[in-house]
């Protein structure tokens, strides 16, 4: 076996690799892992299971109850964290981190066989734990719908397979940029005795990842990979609330080194409890040289008062805007806009958190339609969307907890925050009583209550904002994103210059913006490959681009005469 | 005229570019601006002058006692704060800078037309305004030799023929990567309405540049190229030793984008006194996105500690090491590491400041040397290179000033820092009597006091440190650079086992390594296109390569349906 593991499933997923650099740099539709996971090698003994989402179940549920087996460098004891948002107690038992001299110094420790190995081994020992985390799909899709709340739909697309492309995205750009530069030189400057160079890609030292509650693995595991491959030794340090998609993650990743001959804590998986100063105490280390935060503004504030020693790639939620200035079908809108409301009830970092409507109205395909027509129209298309229950719950998902729940249900009563234009309503799970939903609810205010748009809600609540015009729209999208940053954007619009007026504002502040969709694809989405991701956040990097991976490796030389 | 300046400029500068992203690629040897400037076009009037050097000095003596032509945002009134190392004030008055706010707001406010311009050409303007200094190049190696003391053979070749190809190597650099995704693609997922998208690049937001003194324009040019070509306006601090040829920079830049229709402000001028804290409070402005410094590591890590909303670019001076266990020839690499302790008086970042050698003597072709032998073959070396005067300045330029000789003089006096093995002695210049020289000093020390090590002593003072052993020399190599960082090494042995393992121990830090350096390349020196530069600092990027230009700008998209 040995390091030379890694160069044979280099060589075995070439290919693939091939094909994502491409599909990187041209930004058409390109997926590997769309599709449900090949059957395994002839070799390997039986056939797929039948139904691989039933058996993806199983294997979740089999881990219930269990002490997960993993260990960790300065670890004593376990905890077992989780609390199901379907309202039960996970049970599974992790590692307890105490020590955390020890957690670093064993992450930490010199890891020349990991940089020797070369670009090429690491990106394909990364490639291969791809494929094991893509023959875990359904078991990874359970473990995320009952951590973070996921509909099993969205944990499977999105959080698994879409999850695993943009992974393969982000390894395509790592070996672009670290083999952009030739491995080897002869300099030959005339008059001067010639020289021979070799240039190194190492490691900036030690990954922080530092997990995130909501959407994990989709915003997690390209920070592991571009870490990884770049040569630096990774400590994932879940959000209590989330860890068992990143045990599995941890497991396959330590799995697979250690098939390579590698030493297999190169990946650590490092739980705290809720209120513990873990990942405040990793932060800090001198040692950590590179972290990775999605969360709330707050800490990432923290982390670039206090953690200047390491390079952050950081991504904090928003107040993302969509200004609506008029519409040729103002059905399709609606439709599209109570989708993208509805789907995993708001809690998605690109969910329409605000939604400027001028007060005279917009002119539609209907006729001018008041801010609270529109709000009506939005409604309407929410009740069509969300009129099979059982297919509502599929969509929606469940909210983070009893709070969330509450939350909602008292904004519903603060006249304070608004009118309630589009009510909320409470819908029961069919096989969670514990589990708390909610459908979007919609408040109306006007632009002169500007200081009240920052999310202190939780949970699916939008505000329709009636403004002075379309220009008082614009003006408050700049404002907004502005004091409050944003990672999406949408416009409606049957004007050029006025897709184009908020298309500039749009690049102003680095956020992604969508015009006048109208079919299946909301404003929420990204798609690995295609849409980059992440840009708007002041100390973010858009993923996956050079500049996300490229800071995590430097070029090093060495030189002698020829 | 207008913005397609840019775009004209790019296509007469595009063979060029194409081959700079070649070389930047492939790193065999690679120069434009190494010889003389060319010729001006037939259109211009009048023929090349006919001592480029002296027109050069007479441009440079007559801005001497003037007021220099540049317009700074938040100025009033004027300073004239350099002091030429050659012992005369240059009176060479620049605005002073005393609003902090109104430069930043100035230099920060919308810059739309460079943004939209894209990078064709924005990357035009900079290949013209290198084309424009590559024009006044013995000017500004006037300007640098007399503010940074530099030799004037050295401040033209690398003070600005390479340091301008550094800076075309940033351009394609920075080009490479901002065009390494398509502008727009039309995103067809099988099932779903297709889509066009659009991918733009934008600034990350103000960049500051905080000059440094000892070795201007080859540190901190491509910084100011970097930030620039991915459209942030940048100011441009200069240490107030050295404002001049920062000055003559800005004047270019502001010309060239003035030509093109762009605001010239784009690039601003911000000279303070000596001890005005201007730096500080323009590094922790939340406006403030890139923050470049080159400079003592203190600073840096009061950068790290207070400006963390910014991507910081650092390199500090480290300790840098030369290992030595055995040669095949002994005069060669002596003459070798005299020349390397004599250029420009070891002020530059990759002097070499410990030599390290075991006790028991080097084997070589004179047989075993002891470290006090190797010590005199240096100081033999050191006197066959500095005979004669004339040439010996030209070679090791002044020291910054009186505390820099009584430095090196005191470090003669005093035992506690190391036996004379080679001493120092002052030499006068010729032309300038109030000028300090002095030769390089060697000093002799154990391993044992380790403390010592780190430079508090200024101008050249070297150190040779007896070792137990080769392998205790490379222990201590690592050990130097683990406590103080390294942005050079050196290794003499004929044992190729010795040379990898000081590899690996280079490749743990980040550190340039040269191997067996015999002839006329000494460790000290780096070129544009085939070495790499800076990569060890703690926070410090290489350059070039992406990751010093990618996180300047963002890839952000806008989409719509097909």
């Amino acid at each position: 076996m040995g390091h030379d593991r890694g160069s044979g499933w280099f060589d075995r997923h070439r290919a693939r690799l091939d094909g994502a650099v491409e599909a990187a740099a041209l930004r058409t539709h390109f997926s590997v892992f769309d599709e449900p996971a090949a059957p395994p090698d002839a070799e390997s003994a039986g056939s797929p299971p039948a139904d691989p989402m039933a058996a993806g179940r199983r294997a979740f549920e089999a881990w219930l109850g269990t002490t997960f087996p993993i260990a960790t460098p300065g670890a004593e004891g376990t905890i077992a964290p989780e609390r199901s948002p379907y309202g039960y107690d996970l049970r599974v038992a992790y590692p307890r981190v105490v020590d955390v001299d020890a957690l670093v110094a064993a992450a930490g420790r010199r890891r020349r066989p990991w940089r020797d190995a070369g670009p090429d081994a690491r990106v394909g020992v990364c490639l291969e734990i791809l494929d094991r985390l893509d023959a875990r799909a359904f078991e990874l899709a359970h473990a995320l719908q009952h951590t973070c709340g996921m509909p099993i739909g969205l944990a499977y697309a999105a959080g698994v397979t879409n999850a695993l492309d943009r992974s393969l995205e982000t390894l395509a750009w790592s070996w672009s940029v670290m083999t952009s530069v030739a491995g080897s030189a002869r300099w030959e400057r005339p008059g001067w005795t010639p020289m021979d160079k070799t240039y190194t890609v190492i490691p900036r030292g030690l990954s922080l990842l530092i997990g995130c509650d909501t959407f994990p693995t989709w915003s997690d595991w390209p920070a592991l990979f571009a870490s990884l491959a770049a040569g630096n030794p990774v400590i994932v340090h879940p959000h209590p609330r989330t860890v068992l998609p990143f045990a599995i993650t941890v497991q396959v990743c330590q799995e697979v080194l250690a098939e390579a001959g590698f030493d297999p804590t190169l990946v650590t998986l490092a739980v705290a409890e809720p209120g513990d100063p873990l990942r405040q105490s990793l932060a800090v280390r001198p040692e950590v040289a590179i972290v990775d935060y999605t969360g709330n503004a707050d800490f990432c504030q923290w982390l670039e008062r206090r953690a200047g020693q390491a390079r952050l790639f950081t991504e904090t939620p928003g107040v993302n805007c969509v200004v609506i200035d008029s519409t040729p079908d103002f059905e399709a809108m609606c439709d599209n806009l109570a989708l993208s409301l509805a789907i995993f009830s708001g809690q998605m970092i690109t969910a329409p958190h605000n939604i400027l409507v001028p007060r005279g109205g917009i002119e539609t395909d209907e006729g001018t339609k008041t801010p609270a027509e529109v709000a009506a129209g939005i409604g309407a298309a929410l009740d069509r969307l969300l009129a099979d229950e059982r297919q509502a719950v599929e969509l929606i998902g469940v909210l983070a907890g009893e709070e969330a729940g509450a939350s909602v249900d008292q904004a519903m009563a603060r006249p304070s925050l608004g009118s309630v234009l589009v009510p909320s309503r409470p819908l029961k799970h069919p096989d969670h009583p514990g589990a708390v939903l909610r459908t979007p609810l919609v408040l109306g205010r006007s632009s002169v209550d500007a200081e009240i748009y920052p999310g202190d809600t939780l949970g699916p609540v939008t505000f329709l904002i009636e403004t002075a015009d379309t220009e008082e729209s614009i003006a408050l999208l700049y404002l907004t994103a502005d004091r409050h940053g944003a990672v999406a954007a949408s416009v409606y619009s049957t004007s050029e210059d006025v897709v184009a007026e908020v298309r500039s504002v749009a690049l102003d502040h680095g956020i992604m913006l969508s015009e006048n969709l109208h079919a299946e694809v909301v404003l929420n989405a990204a798609w690995a490959f295609s849409d980059f991701h992440g840009g708007g956040s002041p100390s973010g990097a858009s993923y996956v681009d050079a500049s996300y991976v490229s800071p995590r490796f430097r070029m090093v030389q060495s030189r002698r005469h020829a």
